[in-house]
């Protein structure tokens, strides 16, 4: 049985377990993950009952595509892909269709129900909840997307691009092209490349700025490989660290450090955040510290669970999350180390991002 | 007056006509559109009455964004953007709350209906209607757009970029990087680099194949720039054509010229996409076309009109489309070409990409 399909009858569970006679996924990432199917457009239908056909549904585009890549589903081509779903759903007689309300728009709802005859119901977030815990063809790519970024930093430092002079957009170029030539889809998201004062912006966007002796080099990336996403942040400095940059630094290093530790199965996502965070606010920093500790990752950037204080959950065999404090000093500048990690039954957490987080100087 | 009050007010003008209070705009690239934030949250309450407060509202991170972006609106800070105006918009005494159903997603709208206590009215897509036509600021960065798209060309042909040997890849990366040296912010979508039998594929994605003499090179790509896309395609062959590719190139060549020919104020849509289908069906190919002609083009790549068969509607002065037959010969080789212009009332429609159409000879 094919990942995908294994996939699929885990949601089909979950159906028959909320009484529901199908569901219709109209979340695209979802369909991928339920599929294996990457076109633009598409939708899914999966029967609560395994006898009954699977039907993915997209349009003329994507009829060879969608062949190749879902050949263990019925094809069914037709642009309005959801709501043709809708109309299958009722020829095939389900009476209560679940659907993905947080996806749904409310006029995409009105002509669902137009079309399905039968009751609506919201399937809640199924789909996600299945996507937080990968399994092991997921974990190789993340693996693999994380290999990647690693690769693409080490040659960047190694060619000289962190020196003196250099622009934020000009590194940041550089580490998505390093990144491409590893076999990187795209990057995971617009390259974080912070220098400087700007190392104090968490999400600071590469600008003109040239590196200059002194600065702290604050860079946020990923590869997107396969579909999943890798998420790594590096802090380096430039020159001889000043006392506060050198404090700052093995302060974060150390939340950063207790955060992972505090990976453990079943443990609390707010006590994972708070491990992090105790440390921070136990030097008085916890104001320079405006976020979450991370969030899980594989198809999307971000996705369930959430690491924050306003997280909900237990964790669970195999999530994949960031772990990712930070110390942003404004006017100054700012230090976040990041990793991307796998959650492991009875064992350290997996580390995928393997680049050295000890204090590099440049 | 900016000129997204100016946008604003014509949205109120709408909201009054279809007696609505206030309406609540939570599509993003419509909240852009209206107050120049382009932050990855948030939504803006614009009231039918000028006199009432007009309120964006974002979360912390972009606070000092939208104060610079937005100085013309009231700032509210508040994670929950779109439901916490609904919020103040019962605070505001507002009853009847337009609300864009086709970007709302059903969770949203029941919270939404919670927060807001009045009556919530869909109100189409009252923005995208009025983003189908440009004022001077959109003409601007949309000629911007397209101006960076030829220059990045030009230079590539320049080089040699399109030489034997050059895999799709190759050059879909050199393109991309040589539109973001010119100022570019991104490719406007994935540059298409689609060559020898590949060209056949409308949207082929660039692959490892290497460019060999005799091959069609089609290239469908675009600059954004200030939030505005380009979009261009062109179609060269390396080496001398042969009889058949000549025939298509001169074929679709006019097909496009009948396009543009026909993009005057106040024409059927379905009449501008059948003049230059007509072309390509008297040749007896019409099934060798497959696509709409064009569609509108601006803070969205894809936007209103839709210059297609099933289109509906009349050009109005300063819509932005492009025009875009193509002639696909599967196994074989096939040939697009686009441009984008804006349509001008009394005059020729502007054309903005201006690349040659010759049949360039590489």
């Amino acid at each position: 049985m094919s990942a995908s399909a294994e996939r699929r009858d885990r949601l089909r569970a979950a159906a028959r377990a909320a009484g529901l006679d199908a569901v219709l996924v109209s979340r695209l990432v979802n369909v991928r993950y339920l599929t294996g199917f990457t076109g633009s457009n598409g939708a899914l239908l999966v029967p609560a009952d395994a006898d009954r056909p699977e039907v993915l549904c997209t349009d003329g585009r994507y009829t060879v595509q969608a062949g190749e890549q879902a050949p263990d589903v019925e094809l069914l081509i037709e642009r309005t892909s959801a709501v043709a779903l809708a109309e299958r759903s009722a020829k095939d007689g389900y009476r209560t269709l679940g659907i993905e309300t947080h996806d749904v728009t409310v006029d995409l709802q009105a002509a669902l129900a137009e079309a399905a005859g039968g009751e609506l119901v919201s399937v809640k977030r199924a789909v996600e909840h299945l996507r937080a815990v990968k399994d092991d063809t997921e974990v190789a790519l993340l693996r693999e997307a994380c290999a990647v970024a690693d690769r693409a930093l080490a040659e960047l430092i190694a060619a000289g691009g962190l020196g003196p002079g250099r622009t934020e957009r000009e590194i940041g170029r550089e580490l998505d092209a390093r990144m491409l030539d590893h076999g990187a889809d795209a990057p995971s998201f617009e390259t974080i490349v912070a220098t400087g004062p700007n190392s104090a912006i968490p999400h600071h966007r590469p600008a003109e700025r040239e590196l200059a002796a002194g600065d702290f080099v604050k860079l946020d990336f990923g590869a997107e490989y396969g579909g999943y996403h890798s998420d790594m942040t590096r802090t380096f400095v430039l020159g001889r660290p000043a006392d506060w940059q050198r404090e700052i630094y093995d302060l974060v290093h150390t939340a950063q450090a207790a955060g992972r530790a505090a990976l453990r199965i079943g443990a609390e996502v707010r006590s994972i955040d708070a491990a992090a965070r105790d440390v921070i606010a136990g030097a008085g920093r916890a104001d320079q510290f405006g976020h979450g500790l991370g969030h899980g990752v594989g198809l999307e950037i971000h996705e369930a669970p959430a690491l924050s204080p306003l997280g909900a959950g237990t964790l669970v065999d195999r999530m994949a999350v960031t772990v990712e404090p930070g110390v942003y000093l404004p006017g100054r500048g700012g230090v976040r180390i990041e990793d991307t990690l796998v959650v492991r039954d009875g064992a350290e957490p997996e580390l995928l991002t393997l680049s050295s987080k000890d204090l590099t100087v440049l």
